[in-house]
C-alpha cells in the first residue's frame, strides 16, 4: 500500500545525521518507502532522492523537553510532529531526546480522543518468538488504575498489529501472582482490568506477572505505570550490559579463551542479534494523534532501516484507527 | 569473637532440611560457629553435634505470611525468632518462605525503637568489588518519603559494617539523574533525603541513580519502595537467568560449540561465581530488633555455610547497635 512518506528526524541520535540518512536511504532504495527527511540541510550530506524538509533547530539530547519543544519551534522534531499533524506525513520517528519527541508528538499530533494519556511501549526480547511489549515504559511517573486499563487496551491492539498475536495475553505488573498482591495503584488495577471487556476486545487478561516474567512468553502485553517501568527497563538493559561485559572479560582472559570464543561467534551471533536493540525495535508512543516512534539513541543505520521498514508495515495494519476503537469500545 | 548461637530454620528452602543442615555442619565444625537448628528433630537427619530446638510446625514456602505466623506458633521460624527474642540465639537464618520469615522476626522481635518498617535490603552483585545493596526489596509496597529516609540510613550502616565501604554512596532510585525526576514519592523523598546529616552519619548522599546503574559502581546503597525494589530485583534476575539460558543453548548448539564452550569454562568460571547468589549473600531485613538474614529459597549447603559465616561476621561489628545509633542520630 503506498502512504504519505515517514516524516524522520535527521537530526536525533547519537549518531546523527549521519547514520539516520544513511539508514533512511537503504529504506528508500532497497524497500521503497517514501521518507520525509527533517533537518538542516546543509548538514544531512549526500540525501539521494530523499525529499527533505527543512528545520533550523536542533533539540539536544539531554535538553528539557518541555521546554524545548515550548521554545524550538522551528526544531526537527517539532516539524515532524507538524507534517504528521497537517496531513504531510504519516508517521514520525526519532533517535533524539525521547521526552521532547513525546512532548512534540503530543503537543502537535493531540491525543486519540478518550485517551487519558499517551504511553510508551517498548518491546522486551525473548529468547524465542515475539517480543513482551511493556508500557508504560517512561512517560507517565504517577498513573491511576484507569491509565492503566487504557494502556492494557492499546497494548492489546499494538502487539496484534505489530506482531501478529491473535489473541494477546494482557497482564499487570506485580510483585507477586496472587490478585492481591502489589501496592495501592496495582490492587485498584487489577481489580479494574479484570472488569474490562477482554473478549470483546480481542484479548485476555491473565492477572499479574513479575519482573521475572518480562522476557517469556507469559504474557504479550505488560502494564505498569511509568516509574516501575521505566525503572524495570533500564535495570534489565543495565544487567544485559553488565553480564555481556563480564562475558567479553572472560573471552579475552587468556590466550585459549580468544581463540574458543573465536570458534563460539557463529553459535553466539544469534543470541546477539536478538537481544541487540537494533534488530527487535523501537518503542511506540501509543495513544497521540498519529502514529509516533521512539527509536533508541544509539541507533545505527540499520536500526533506521529497520524501523523506516516496521513503521511501513504498521501503517499498513492501520493501527491508529485500531486504537482509537479501543479506547471506545 | 564468641557469641550466642546462630538460630537457623532447618525446615526452609527448597533443599531443606537435607542441604540446610550439612550447611550448618560445615559452618560449625571447619568453621567454630555455634548453631542453634530449629526444626522437627526426627527430620533433620544426622546433626552431629549441634544443638536443635524442637519446632513441629512448618511454615511452607507458599503459604500465607501473615496468617501462617499467627496460626503456627511452633513452626521453626516462629520458634527461631522467639529464640532471639529470648536471649538463646544472636541472630536468625531462613531459607524459607520471605514473607513469613518477616513477619515472624517483626511479630517476635519487634522494631528497633523509632524505625517506623523494617526493609529488606540485598545485595546486587557487581564484576568488581562489593555489590551494591538495594532497599527496599519487597517489605513494604507503599512508602512515605520518612521511611526511605530511615531505609537509607540503615542501608548506609550495613553498608559500612558488611562490605566495609567507609564512607558509603546513598542513592535514590528514580527515572533520571536529575533532582526533579521521578514520581510524587521520589521528588518528595529527594528533597528529605538531601537533609539528612549524612557526614554526621559517616555516608554521602548522591542524589538519584537509575536502574542501569544497580550492578555498577555509581551508589553503594539503593533506596526505594519495596514494590519497585521487588520488581527490579526479579526483573534484573530473570534477564540474568534468560540470557545465560541462551548462553547454554549457544553453547549446546553444534559439536564445535560445545568443544569451544568447554575449553571456555576456567575463565568463565569467576563469572559464573560472583552472579551466583550462593556466592554474593543472603539479603537482610533491617530495622527490626536483632539480626534477620534471609536467603534464597534455592540455597545449596555451600550457600547457607556462606551465610552462616557472615553472619558471624556481621554479629562481630555489632551491625544491629549502629543501626540503632543510626536511626537516632
Amino acid at each position: 500500500m503506498s502512504h504519505l512518506p515517514i516524516a524522520l528526524d535527521a537530526m536525533g541520535g547519537d549518531n546523527a545525521p549521519t547514520d539516520i540518512v544513511a539508514g533512511a536511504r537503504v529504506a528508500a532504495e532497497e524497500h521503497g518507502i517514501p521518507i520525509l527527511l527533517v533537518g538542516r540541510p546543509d548538514e544531512l550530506g549526500d540525501t539521494g532522492d530523499l525529499e527533505v524538509l527543512p528545520a533550523s533547530e536542533v533539540i539536544a539530547m539531554d535538553a528539557d523537553a518541555g521546554s524545548s519543544v515550548r521554545r524550538m519551534k522551528d526544531s526537527s522534531l517539532v516539524r515532524a510532529a507538524e507534517a504528521v499533524r497537517d496531513g504531510n506525513a504519516s508517521a514520525m520517528i526519532s533517535a533524539g531526546n525521547t521526552g521532547a519527541t513525546m512532548a512534540s508528538a503530543l503537543l502537535r499530533m493531540g491525543r486519540i480522543k478518550g485517551v487519558s494519556r499517551p504511553a510508551i511501549a517498548t518491546p522486551i526480547p525473548r529468547l524465542e518468538g515475539s517480543p513482551t511489549l511493556l508500557l508504560d515504559a517512561g512517560a507517565n511517573a504517577d498513573c491511576t488504575p484507569e491509565m492503566l486499563c487504557q494502556f492494557a487496551r492499546m497494548g492489546a491492539v499494538f502487539a496484534r498489529d505489530r506482531y501478529g498475536v491473535e489473541q494477546p495475553k494482557v497482564s499487570l505488573l506485580s510483585i507477586g501472582e496472587e490478585d492481591n498482591k502489589g501496592n495501592a495503584l496495582v490492587k485498584d488495577a487489577h481489580k479494574a482490568l479484570a472488569e474490562e471487556p477482554w473478549a470483546e476486545l480481542g484479548a485476555t487478561f491473565v492477572g499479574n506477572v513479575e519482573g521475572r516474567d518480562l522476557m517469556t512468553d507469559e504474557a504479550d502485553v505488560v502494564v505498569t505505570d511509568g516509574f516501575t517501568g521505566n525503572v524495570a527497563l533500564k535495570t534489565l538493559e543495565g544487567g544485559m550490559k553488565t553480564l555481556i561485559a563480564g562475558l567479553f572479560d572472560a573471552f579475552g582472559s587468556s590466550p585459549e579463551a580468544v581463540e574458543a570464543s573465536a570458534a563460539l561467534t557463529p553459535a553466539l551471533e544469534p543470541l546477539y542479534r536478538r537481544f541487540n536493540p537494533d534488530t527487535y525495535g523501537s518503542a511506540v508512543l501509543l495513544g497521540v494523534n498519529g502514529l509516533c516512534m521512539i527509536s533508541h539513541g544509539s541507533s545505527s543505520a540499520s536500526a533506521m532501516t529497520n524501523a523506516l521498514v516496521t513503521t511501513a508495515e504498521l501503517l499498513d495494519t492501520d493501527v491508529v484507527e485500531h486504537l482509537r476503537a479501543a479506547i471506545t469500545a
